[in-house]
């Protein structure tokens, strides 16, 4: 089967843009991503494109995906659109390696967007909580921030996490966030800040919770009888997992981690031959802080329990051993839902081209790259390397 | 690559059944699809899911997919949902493909399902029109009768092509479904009945529009490294093929062709290294009575504009020369949107294992499924072929 690479990557701004459709965010996101391509890439290049959306804005909710890829030039190009809830991009990338892997593509534009700011139309107020389990959870009341109020409860009173560590989960993302030009909340934190912020729901304050957005964001990903084309330092998507779970919470045997996730990230790391150890950098769905503490446990980077004394050693600050959401994450940069997964891989794009400004992870060769639908109905995982740093 | 092929395939009766579940209908379509594998296959011999739906029934949105992978048992499996439109469970099949030809997955179930006669939901009045071309055709009120219609006085312009050919589609193709006992309108209707129908959208009459459907169907596609555990009569996915276009007619050059079905045709042809002319059937989409017209001459069953005379020849029929939707079609059998792909694969199960019943076509060994998106803005077509019979 032959490799997949990732060759360019580049997103919109995020945040609210009454003035942009997805189409005009779609096509800001894809042409980033083609100028990011080393040696440039056109759009007949392109043989096959995969979009992640949960079409909250509303405006072309069937055939989504061919309505933002005719927009960009990819004429007749077959173009799948995927919803996984907040991981559809995520899951995108993933059926771009696998349309890569299979021979049947050499270029996928992998690729996600949500209108989030507009609330006109009664399917955006209906499908914001529509990702949440239906029966039992929505239709009961229960949000986003409610579940997740839930696993931050239990995991406060079963680990001893405090309020506190979500609190430095917020002032780390929003600092990273600051030097990212694209980044919604694009503003530093102090911890009082985020300790005295207004109540969502207990425990969980309004700096444990992610904006809604507006964005879009692309990525490339070739097979390895093509790559020289486009680079001469290539990205290789070393890793490659997903698991899917019980989309409702009070389903699953525990509170205190997201099994996709743990699935995900073993078979990413199996498929790369590498552990937690060997990243330099992770991107990481914290479409709540406890959501990134989660993911600290699930994807290994501290046992369980321990998050919470991951996040005050500061290990996974920038400068750290394991830094983590360099991008500002879904709190600070912005969480528009289809978008996120493929943003999580500009960030990882940036950071293993050396291109990460001010928040540049110091020789980064191997990054990775967590995308969670819901609560954790699904999850995906992607490893990065960059092949001319390994062991070097 | 590791070759890819078709071992199961059910699907649950199609109609209008208020006492069931979007999860109800597809456990009984995965359980039949289950129960038709010769081998046998177990909830855990499946590696991945990838699951088409529009999401009319607007009871679980986000994450339906691992919403009905929960419910059949297949904890924790990497589940995928697509749509694209009404070709939503087509496309699930090509990405079953490719995931088994990327030697990610061994087993993969396609799935899909819909409900539609639930309109209780404003996501469901909402939705049905969605994925017509949003700004200037669902908005200005063009329905997708109208806009098939548009479709077919040209064609009734350019080549002479009448309502009796259109009638006649629906003839044929009830006479098909009264034999099929899943169908939902699964009985006979004459020419007279079909020609005096009332107008839905002149030239378009009840007669020449398919029903709204409840329903699930479901593909079991593993790779060749593990088909003999499942049959010792396997069925190849010879060719797979896909297209794109604008999500609008009225963006089109041709109102008289669907260039996606052409692409997607090509595309599936050379892949499987057969023409039209090899094939011993078809399921094509005749969501209205002139798409079925445009899919003989956008798959080259006859030579552009000649569609209405192969139809009257009676080629198109059980016996003919090339039969087309043999299960009674769209139009007879039913279309709940994102199960039709799917069950066009069952049908093709169905022929190529001799077990069609009264409509099978004696000697089948190597069937099309045709599967359009909205209007035409996606297109997929399979190329399925029983290996002991080539050349037999």
């Amino acid at each position: 089967m032959p490799g997949a690479y990732l060759v360019g990557a580049g997103q919109s701004d995020y945040g609210a843009f009454p003035g942009e459709s997805y189409r005009s965010l779609f096509r800001t996101a894809f042409e980033a991503a083609r100028e990011s391509v080393p040696k440039g890439i056109g759009t007949d290049d392109v043989d096959e494109a995969v979009i992640g959306t949960l079409g909250v804005g509303g405006r072309q909710l069937g055939l989504s995906g061919p309505a933002v890829t005719e927009h960009v030039g990819l004429d007749g190009v077959p173009c799948t659109r995927v919803e996984n809830a907040c991981a559809a991009s995520g899951f995108a990338v993933r059926q771009a390696v696998q349309a890569v892997k299979s021979g049947m593509a050499d270029v996928v534009l992998a690729g996600g967007f949500e209108i989030m700011s507009d609330t006109s139309s009664d399917a955006t107020k209906y499908w914001l909580g529509v990702s949440g389990e239906t029966e039992w959870e929505r239709l009961s009341g229960t949000t986003f921030s409610g579940v997740y109020a839930q696993m931050a409860s239990v995991h406060m009173e079963q680990y001893g996490t405090t309020r506190e560590h979500l609190s430095r989960v917020a002032v780390k993302n929003h600092e990273n966030g600051a030097k990212n030009p694209h980044a919604q909340l694009g503003f530093e934190c102090s911890l009082e800040d985020a300790q005295s912020a207004p109540v969502v729901a207990d425990p969980l304050n309004l700096y444990h919770c992610c904006p809604t957005s507006d964005g879009a964001a692309c990525a490339l990903i070739v097979s390895e009888d093509v790559v020289d084309e486009f680079t001469d330092d290539p990205i290789r998507v070393a890793g490659v997992g997903a698991g899917s779970d019980s989309v409702g919470l009070f389903q699953r045997d525990t509170y205190t981690s997201v099994p996709a996730s743990e699935r995900a990230g073993k078979a990413a790391y199996e498929m790369a031959g590498v552990g937690p150890e060997d990243l330099d950098f992770a991107e990481v769905h914290d479409c709540f802080a406890i959501a990134e503490l989660l993911a600290y446990e699930d994807l290994g980077f501290c046992e369980r329990g321990r998050a919470g004394h991951l996040i005050e050693s500061g290990a996974t600050e920038i400068g750290g051993e394991i830094p983590v959401n360099t991008s500002g994450g879904l709190k600070s940069k912005g969480h528009p839902i289809g978008a996120t997964g493929a943003g999580q891989v500009v960030e990882a794009f940036k950071q293993l081209s050396g291109e990460a400004g001010d928040r540049q992870v110091e020789g980064a060769v191997r990054g990775l790259t967590h995308n969670v639908g819901g609560s954790g109905g699904a999850a995906v995982v992607h490893i990065f390397e960059r092949e001319t740093g390994v062991g070097a």
